[in-house]
């Protein structure tokens, strides 16, 4: 795999980018879901996400500001990537929420816990100086609530990271 | 599920968040990485993203200006969040980009392939009237990358959804 990674190096400077200076950008994350109608309950009337007008029966938008969120059947998500839905355990991805101050990661946790999530780790003070807490999801999958107190937050919430 | 979800709906409208008017944002969505330097050269010097002086050895951060995309190594991110690192096969979540055109797309998909990525298809006239392909990092967490024409994006790249 570095092989080839070097070689597209060599092509072009920003090769996912027409624009020169653009840099790419997620714009959706889908979480697959089992049952949509209690995903969208959890996400929206649990932990208060809006969902847009464009959401309907078969999948939810969630505008969170930055990156879209997303609500789909995963055995769906997985056809439409033409990957076989089979999987179990960890996949490999967790989605995490950055909060001003130690109250209200506590305060979140618990909103999440009251909303049907399961906690898989009290939130407590992390090796790195910050402090974190993870819940799951209805389908499992893991959402991180943390506070780093060497991170800037702008006023929208978004973490503004040094160059 | 459903009924703590309804409870939870009873006790607060927002509880996800301190600030009334504030939704709840993701901040970080961070992939499990086997091999943090393969994936680094993967997105950085393949896909064209730029990492923070915020990375080191042990972590990546690449700021997208919207959500930051975290490179980890996997059995850690597990052992954060207290989860088994046992998992196969598809792990249900995807990201995706959107661009604003079909050439834009298929540029994407061909500079993806050639940084080393897996096609996992190629790209097509999707059903809802866009057009999409996908790919699998180095881990085989799969991107989407996609051209929604009944979608706008802001100057940023960010996708505007109606309320």
């Amino acid at each position: 795999m570095a092989k080839p990674a070097k070689k597209s190096a060599r092509v072009a400077r920003r090769p996912w980018s027409t624009k020169p200076a653009a840099s790419p950008r997620p714009t959706v994350v889908t979480l697959g879901v089992s049952d949509l109608a209690r995903s969208r309950r959890f996400y929206c009337d649990g932990l208060g996400f809006s969902a847009s007008s464009a959401s309907n029966d078969h999948i939810v938008f969630l505008d969170t500001g930055g990156v879209v969120l997303a609500l789909y059947p995963r055995d769906l998500l997985a056809k439409d990537a033409q990957v076989s839905p089979k999987g179990s355990g960890f996949g490999g991805i967790t989605v995490a929420r950055n909060v001003g101050a130690k109250a209200e990661l506590d305060a979140a946790l618990e909103a999440a816990r009251m909303a049907g999530a399961k906690i898989l780790k009290l939130a407590q003070e992390a090796f790195w100086g910050g402090y974190s807490g993870y819940f799951a999801d209805p389908d499992g999958h893991p959402w991180e609530v943390t506070y780093n107190p060497h991170w800037k937050l702008d006023a929208a919430g978004r973490v503004v990271l040094p160059r």
